[in-house]
């Protein structure tokens, strides 16, 4: 494993595996400059098995990924892979210690969507208190009926926020001082360093149980890992003492599907309001067809500015690995 | 015309003309417990011609009232009229003078929904910038097509607001504090004295073409008035630059309807966003039916905290009228 290497051939071999925007323009322009190939799988999210036989098919020195699985295998086959870059924040569709192993670099962008992803919580959790969605559906049915509202004062509600990272923090920020909510934020650290303080005014540093006794509102903003999968579960919801509406903009896996439907049926939850479910990019019916849950499709992180960002510095960051220079946002150790 | 007068007897009738909330008990308890009787019309929206019917069968000595009209003749009938009670902010749908000449107060209650009306503007906005009514909309047809997404930075945006009131300066204090978004104010006061002037960070006193130039929102928190009937109509559109989502939370009739379906038909618009309509409570579907705009039936003042406070705060000021007091919230002078 080595930190600087010689350069990669001109004319090697980037593959994209997925790309949820409508062309590969941006990151073309900035490869063909470079003396790369592109090669572009599909806008759709490629399967595990596509993307091996992608990557078998192509010999790439770089795979870019936006949310199909790079599996060991994947990792494994090229003959020089120098770099697997994500093209987001998250992590868990790569492997990352298989990387690692054959000293490939894993790179993302960690910084590209803080105010979308912080902006779409917001979006959802207001769409849902104020009733916009659901009001225009009846409106769309012909209905018009103003005494049915049944819509919360924001000021006075508590939301509960789950990460702190950047995202998170300006969500909470958002909430705190631009609607003066009360904030209660859950993370290890902060619990750790802060029990209970209030660490900007009206964001006080919490345990998940104040969580679930006292917020009006759940935000997930948390990586997905081994030890968050299923955060939210039976147990996890039986415990939500305030009717509380649930937010995710995250990862669709943080959310146990099957116990989320049973606490919407049983009032445990007055709704949900979701930027990610579990099985997409086909998510059950049962969970996005409900009257009280409000969807949109993985869109969080998305807009004008983020995805030109995203698409720019992630594709140079690539170029940096494949002329022997380290990346500008490593997720992995890559030894000299 | 007098400021204090004798009490009415007790016994005495209130009429409530509509109430656009599911039951009239926190009216009904104010009355009961100060002994007098409450009348209440239908939830809807009367006719000005059902609350002169409803006013010439009952004789009461105050009229409250939330959206139906209120008419010089409906205000002339009674024999010993002391107040009309607008349960609201604006006075467009009462008769102001008629009340006047005759020694009757106006009230209305202008603070309760302050951060209701602000949210609401707010909520629409996010709610169309993250595409969520739309993208819902598609999910429950079994579309999920992240790649379709054309979405906006919230903080890159310039936002116009007219109208600097109460309720316009809270959305101006959330969009600029909360969102860092660039906020152009229009109000003829503060035109004349601060013109061009950054009045708080990032939020700037400006002109009308101005707004129209550089804005990429427009809010309406305006009273509907003679000059403001109408105030977004062909000619204001036409000279709208940067296909600006059009959000109008205070009154139907600021908005020409037909001039809005040419705009959007013309892409003058990116979209609209509207809590208020003119023909409410049936406003056509060639505005509400159509997939670019979204609707929400008159709700933005409704909170279960707002419905509470008004409710209580209006009653209350009726009961003050009839003891012989002067109200808390006077609309016009009285003369004693």
């Amino acid at each position: 494993m080595q930190s600087s290497r010689s350069p990669v051939p001109a004319g090697s071999t980037v593959v994209l595996t997925d790309h949820p925007w409508p062309d590969v323009e941006i990151e073309r322009s900035v490869f063909d400059a470079a003396g790369y190939a592109l090669i572009a799988g599909p806008i759709e999210t490629a399967t595990a098995a596509e993307v091996e036989r992608l990557v078998a098919a192509h010999d790439p020195v770089a795979i870019m990924t936006c949310w199909a699985q790079v599996s060991a295998a994947a990792i494994a086959r090229p003959s020089d892979l120098r770099v697997v870059a994500r093209m987001g924040v998250g992590l868990d569709n790569i492997v990352v210690p298989a990387a690692t192993q054959r000293g490939a670099w894993v790179t993302n962008i960690p910084d590209y969507c803080v105010e979308e992803v912080s902006d779409h919580a917001i979006a959802l959790m207001l769409d849902a208190w104020r009733g916009v969605t659901q009001f225009d559906r009846a409106a769309k049915r012909g209905e018009w009926n103003p005494s049915s509202a049944r819509l919360r004062r924001i000021r006075n509600m508590t939301v509960g926020v789950f990460g702190y990272g950047r995202i998170g923090a300006a969500t909470v920020r958002k909430l705190s001082r631009g609607f003066g909510c009360r904030v209660l934020v859950y993370t290890p650290s902060l619990l750790k360093s802060a029990p209970g303080r209030e660490i900007e005014p009206g964001v006080f540093a919490t345990d998940i149980a104040t969580i679930q006794q006292e917020a009006d509102a759940l935000v997930l903003h948390l990586p997905l890992t081994p030890s968050t999968q299923h955060w939210v579960n039976d147990d996890f919801l039986r415990r939500c003492a305030r009717r509380p509406l649930l937010i995710n903009v995250s990862r669709g896996p943080l959310i146990d599907n099957a116990a989320l439907v049973r606490a919407l049926d049983a009032g445990l939850l007055s709704g949900a309001a979701l930027d990610v479910v579990e099985g997409e990019p086909a998510p059950p019916a049962a969970v996005i067809g409900r009257p009280d849950v409000i969807v949109t499709p993985h869109v969080a992180f998305s807009s004008d500015a983020s995805l030109a960002d995203l698409r720019q510095r992630s594709s140079e960051d690539v170029v940096r690995v494949l002329r022997g220079e380290p990346p500008l946002n490593p997720c992995n150790s890559v030894a000299a």
